[in-house]
């Protein structure tokens, strides 16, 4: 049976033509029906066109507002009530409350009526990070045991298996308690949907040894040595990020976010250093000529739409948001991470650990 | 005159070879003369067998015990009496006390005395970050109105120009006044030694809105407003440490470290994944034959071992910190530096800028 994904349609930079076009894609591919939430007058001419004609499961639901790049999250997510972000995390809230059952679509329109805009397993949105989390809040509500959501992104590792890091969203000054609840949902998330059977879970600190870190590290540490049904391995660092040495690594909001865009950058000025060095020369032209596709293969692997997003952990239903500079293919792929989230029930899992913890 | 430059003989990975051949070629290239603190019977052969006869001033300071990476900094800094980093770093005390006259040396040869094994204006080791850090603080003392040394990094940027981020060394747990010296600190080091003329000093935080950070950066941010002489430019992203937008980015030194220890993951994981991709066909073979030379100068770019390692500011001397993985190139570019940075009476410009503030 398909799954129901909403999309917000309006979210990346250059939407919603590469949101139009991953639905699409996704539709074809993988067994899921996408509802796109946007306004529709945009959306209905540019999905007509961009389907020619196919017979696919691609929706619209009305939306007639949308939070921009630019938009302060916490004002945007009071005064934009018709967002597409909002009614997009309601349809997931209707999902969940008739025990994850679809609804009956076919007719290829939603309507808002008392019943509301429809139902949803899973939403993505390629737009304001900040938004996202904040309405994902309010709309769905957090899982029991949870405080705080935590954004988890997916890193390439030299070994080819991706790792986790959570969280890299904006919860500052989180304490133990904080860290060792996004220790169960990075382990659940890891296992369930990444399917890294017995992940290893590390805390980020700056060296190994447990005495090593800032003072909620090192009062983190005890606890999720204590902590049953994890594979702790003790503080990992920065550099562990990419080897592979945890599949799952925590940390502040703070540090993870800093951690993040410093990836970021490192990556951006090995590409114009190697780029401009490679135009230095001739000789060089030549050799990156017949180095391309190799090249290509590089940009792959550490090209991050290919993962699809980041998961946010711990509120009650499946949210994943993507990078504003998105593509076709990075939606495609966000839709399908949703649709795997909501088939791994991650979330009961994390609720039952947390319970027992 | 020559400036006598102290270094520790037995602290990187590979020590003493890349020690004694940097500090011959400083001496050979720099007005320096190099004091090599180590145990003289392995140090005089080699020493000897390097110089080839050439008349360099380049001499040994007896020391007989070494702290290792694998030392704890604490314990090793009470044990090792008559270590390596002790006993250089006294050089700079006495140094210092002698009101920067070097002392007087042509045999080539240090006695331990009634004073002490000689003067020197600045100190290099490649050893043990922490334990350096510890030594300095212990033999030197702090800076009038300093309370904690940073450690700061040269970061390459997309312009070419370098920047500097501070506190990347162990001070965790920083507080407002902290971070504001470290702003100071890091103006006086950028516009003295980096010659950057009215340096951009910036705060690592996660957005660049003055509301983004944490409790801490939030804290700090209206302090670094209101400080006198400081071209202060708000907050920064980690992204930012390479795009050349700040000279200067000030942040705790779990974060600090946290984000030079992921811009070494990152850094590794492109030239893996690169030199993979580039294995994987014939053709790319050939292309990466042919562009060797752009590979080249884009290593060199990178190369961190080209800036010399990081100043220890805010000890009263000159103490400079280089990777365990240091070359000869990296020594004597670390030779260099200390040079400059004692030439250049950074240690005076921090305390009168911090005593009008």
């Amino acid at each position: 049976m398909p799954i129901d994904i909403v999309v917000d349609a309006m979210g990346s930079d250059k939407a919603p033509e590469p949101e139009i076009r991953g639905a699409i894609l996704a539709a074809r591919q993988y067994d899921v029906r996408v509802h796109l939430a946007g306004p529709e007058d945009i959306l209905r001419p540019l999905l007509r066109q961009h389907l020619r004609g196919a017979h696919l499961p691609v929706f619209i639901v009305p939306a007639s507002e949308w939070i921009t790049m630019d938009d302060k999250a916490a004002q945007a997510v009071r005064t934009k009530r018709d967002s597409t972000m909002r009614i997009g995390l309601k349809m997931v809230r209707e999902g969940l409350a008739s025990h994850h059952g679809p609804t009956p679509h076919g007719h290829g329109h939603h309507h808002h009526g008392p019943s509301g805009p429809g139902k949803a397993a899973g939403f993505f949105t390629a737009g304001n990070t900040g938004a996202a989390m904040a309405t994902a809040k309010m709309v769905l509500g957090m899982l029991s045991g949870v405080d705080r959501p935590a954004l988890a992104t997916i890193l390439p590792t030299v070994r080819g298996i991706p790792s986790l890091l959570l969280d890299v969203g904006a919860n500052v000054d989180s304490d133990p308690d904080n860290l060792v609840q996004f220790a169960v949902m990075g382990h659940m998330y890891a296992q369930n949907v990444l399917k890294i059977p017995n992940p290893r879970v590390g805390l980020l600190s700056i060296g190994e040894e447990d005495s090593k870190g800032n003072s909620i590290t090192r009062d983190t540490l005890p606890l999720l040595r204590a902590l049953p049904g994890i594979n702790f391995i003790g503080n990992v660092e920065g550099r562990d990020l990419f080897n592979g040495h945890a599949d799952v690594s925590v940390c502040d909001g703070f540090v993870g976010n800093v951690a993040l865009k410093t990836c970021e950058g490192t990556a951006k000025l090995v590409t114009v250093s190697l780029r401009e060095a490679l135009k230095s020369t001739v000789t060089s032209q030549v050799g990156a000529l017949l180095s391309r596709k190799a090249f290509d293969d590089f940009k792959k692997r550490l090209d991050y739409s290919e993962y699809g997003g980041a998961p946010l952990l711990g509120v009650r239903g499946v949210c994943i948001v993507g990078h504003g500079s998105s593509n076709e293919k990075a939606i495609m792929n966000g839709i399908r991470v949703a649709a795997e989230f909501a088939q791994a029930e991650v979330n009961s899992a994390i609720e039952a650990a947390l319970h027992t913890a």
